[in-house]
């Protein structure tokens, strides 16, 4: 038998083949151990998806010892058909969750540091782990542990184009149904409607349904009050969702007319949406392509109106990996999905914003998104 | 002018009436500040909510000064129309968010405690805020804060009435639609489509629609290749929500028929439901509601199969207090809104669950559910 050295001996595979990712995360970044919340990473691993209210639910991965699992017994019926490779430390609601806690301690002692989902994990997860190890430092590696998720499988992509196809019939649906001296609250509501008509089963986020000067609030909320008039902007940012995957589309229509100087505005973000579509490819680099997209919108007349970065990442998460910024020097690679969504906003007047959703493949770069771009007159 | 004592020294009431609530809280709780992100306190506070992914937005009240809030750059257009009394430290994409947690922390000097919302603020804004203010201790006030929603106003009741009535018109169109040799997914398609048909603007959660030994789990997921069977328990836990404000329904149906067993095992749960409803009036503590429930399932054959507490507040969260549950020994007061809903699980068989939404009023209770509770055969 060949002498190991001492990284062979501490390097302990994960018991399933499941956990295999974080194997590969933990060692490749360093990290003594990883809890996983339930969110979209518990989904990529385990295929299903559990509540997250208030009642903790923490799988914990280590590099040299099997993992183990803190779980609501209410919740153990559907916990045990995952076939958790692993200890599994449940507790009663009349109990409290605390020893639980305690008992996953006394499993994890001498490991030092705990890498958490930081963006998905709430405070309260973290204070009971830090109170039943007080040793252990907790880490932020939402984006080391997530990076489980960067690259799409077949069947991500799979998912994620049929959630983008409904989402597109729905907004069509809903475009042919828009009359003007309609409410925002109203147009929103037909849209609900027609995503849930076409098959959807979740949403991506509350959309933003928005006319005239919402427009130019980017997280714009539907006013019931406002009635869609002949020239006004009319915005729609929205995503269904199947099994957890998201669409996330922007479309920005007018109603009835348009005037020439909305229309040079909304040339302008159609044309940084082009540049910044062009250049996709794998071996760009994040950066690159915010910067592309930028570039067009700083040399135009519009230069004031820009407020934000060109995209992020789309998948299980609507926003995840790779953040598409200026200052992300991080190079495209296959399997990565994105969006692109440059975006223009004058204040009290009206906000352009088109967004696609972009895979990069081993070939160049598709895009997933077919929503047609050219200025289009509603109602 | 009369002397003040140092309590009225320290005692500056917060600029805005909107922030009151947050002004008693701090000075019952003895807490010297508190952190608001988005979500339901929010929403409560200032009738609107934003987005709440990768960008943090914190709002910060303290007793001794006048308020912050850290804000995303991109929000602006948005927050500006809350009119905040106070300071702003917003921050670009480009920037990311440090410098405004670090200028915040300036205007934060001397302030040892933060109150934080413990089960709704993400891990990585917590330790934003503990790296630009390492002096401060951060604890979660969770309850603490969120008693600002604990008793509901006429407005609040009047949202949940209403999503409540949407979601019982959208259960009962389901039904209609509902034939044997349906698969889960395909009724709950139809359930989610008659949400958004009937008027609601959200989901309270994704809906659980379960048959046969799906039910046995209480947070099940709908299958796509079980089909429903003569003889199978359906059932359906799901609510709507306008405006955020949510409905939590749960009702269990028989498919076609009913076994004698399984018509007493409902049985069973509807008397736990209707002595945990008959028991609901100001004063009565939330322990005595849960143990009349427990008592009736307890003193049943099917003792064995009971596995969690009897309820949970309802508002703008789907789960807040009261908690029903024994040991809380909290006495249920006008204008709280929770959740009885009694189940039993036998594993591999099935499950029942029948849930109701209480409305604590100053003469005794009021059921704000009325989807009838008998027995009833579907399909």
């Amino acid at each position: 038998m060949a002498a190991r050295s001492p990284l062979e001996l501490r390097w302990c595979p994960l018991p399933d083949s499941r956990l295999e990712p974080l194997s590969h995360i933990m060692h490749s970044a360093g990290l003594e151990a990883v809890a996983i919340v339930p969110g979209a990473n518990f989904r990529r691993l385990f295929g299903v998806d559990f509540h997250q209210h208030e009642r903790p639910l923490v799988i914990i991965a280590a590099r040299d010892r099997a993992p183990l699992a803190i779980v609501p017994n209410l919740e153990m019926p559907s916990f045990d058909a995952l076939d958790f490779p692993g200890e599994v430390f449940d507790w009663l609601d009349g109990d409290g969750y605390r020893g639980a806690f305690e008992a996953a301690a006394t499993h994890l002692e001498g490991v030092r540091t705990l890498g958490v989902e930081g963006q998905t994990m709430k405070v309260f997860v973290a204070m009971a782990l830090a109170e039943a190890m007080p040793a252990m430092r907790l880490v932020d590696s939402h984006a080391t542990i997530s990076a489980i998720r960067l690259h799409k499988r077949a069947e991500d992509v799979a998912m994620l184009r049929r959630a983008i196809e409904l989402s597109e019939q729905a907004l069509e649906a809903t475009l042919g149904e828009i009359r003007e001296g309609m409410s925002e609250t109203q147009v929103e509501a037909i849209l609900l409607r027609n995503l849930f008509e076409s098959g959807c089963d979740g949403l991506a986020f509350g959309p933003i349904v928005a006319a005239g000067d919402n427009c130019a609030r980017s997280h714009a909320k539907a006013r019931p009050d406002y009635r869609l008039r002949e020239g006004d902007a009319l915005l729609f940012d929205f995503g269904g969702s199947i099994g957890g995957y998201n669409a996330d589309i922007t479309r920005t229509f007018f109603v009835g007319s348009v005037s020439e100087r909305d229309r040079a505005f909304y040339d302008t973000v159609l044309r940084a949406n082009e540049a910044g579509r062009a250049a996709c490819r794998p071996g760009a680099t994040a950066h690159h392509v915010d910067d592309v997209v930028q570039c067009v919108l700083e040399a135009s007349p519009f230069a004031a109106f820009a407020r934000h970065r060109t995209g992020h990442g789309l998948g299980l998460e609507v926003h995840e990996e790779p953040y598409i910024i200026r200052g992300n020097h991080r190079a495209l690679e296959p399997g990565m999905v994105f969006t692109v969504e440059p975006g223009l906003y004058r204040a009290g007047h009206l906000g352009v914003r088109i967004e696609d959703d972009m895979l990069i493949t081993p070939e160049g770069v598709e895009c997933l998104t077919s929503f047609p771009r050219e200025l289009r007159l509603v109602g």
